[in-house]
């Protein structure tokens, strides 16, 4: 049940408004009943944070190339063509939309994922920003980018956040 | 009338979650009819799209102290500041919610400020990095740090930001 709601979610929010995209909608296209959906999730704003924490989780293989930088450009490069995906998009607004714990829902994983980067760069006995600075310089301006603005995210650009990182 | 339906819309927003707040209900609190709503307003999106516009234009004065250093620090700290107040939080987080548009609506003013504070530094013959830059710089990582994480916003971090965006 829980992969088909999961797929109600995802449809519909492709498909028309996110004010349009309410639990009984969603029941009715996963075919649950209403009811089942309510006791389980309780509120659109928990069920929008499942399914982002599961949508943003284990999407990217993180590089390991045996370079950081390289590793860096690599993965910040994974999340632009991640936040380029109109679907994607889609799915982060209505997690923030709904309320105050969307956010970390869709980004918990990218920190994990940034964090293994810079731990094995330290384990090789080289010297990186910590996670925090890492995510200000690359996360902060990627989602910034895609979620307020209608700039370009480019090849070059993501290569400039790293440089500008590592400098 | 427009003012009315503006401020039921902030007020409903912080007193209940955003999955709630609908047409009818900001017509009810307003105090106007439902059917003028959809007339003037056609969806929820284009109302928050239109609240956060006006709620994010001309509330911060662009500092001027003639260094261009402390204008970009006083200036990040009230725009942190406005970020920390769980209202505006829930009016950008509606907005970003309810469709594409919403983003923009939130910090068109934003850019805007920034511009004016680099170009009075160009115009004394100082050198300065683009509008680009220091939006990936400083509102970057103010807005992910404000949206996706539960970090703190500090006076020194922002000052952080403005050196590293500086050097």
């Amino acid at each position: 049940m829980r992969a088909s709601v999961h797929r109600a979610v995802e449809e519909l929010l492709s498909e028309q408004p996110a004010e349009e995209v309410t639990l009984p909608l969603i029941a009715t296209r996963a075919g649950v009943h209403p009811t089942t959906v309510y006791r389980r999730w309780g509120s659109l704003a928990d069920l929008l944070s499942e399914v982002a924490s599961s949508r943003f989780s284990g999407d990217i293989v993180v590089p390991d190339t045996g370079d950081v930088r390289e590793d860096l450009e690599r993965w910040a490069t994974a999340v632009a063509t991640d936040l380029a995906d109109p679907d994607t998009l889609a799915i982060m607004r209505a997690a923030l939309g709904a309320g105050p714990d969307g956010g970390c829902a869709c980004t918990a994983d990218r920190h994990a994922q940034l964090e293994a980067i810079l731990e094995r760069e330290r384990s090789r006995g080289g010297r990186t920003p910590s996670v925090e600075e890492a995510s200000d310089g690359l996360l902060g301006p990627l989602y910034y980018r895609a979620l307020f603005t209608q700039l370009p995210v480019t090849a070059e650009w993501v290569r400039g956040l790293v440089r500008k990182l590592l400098s």
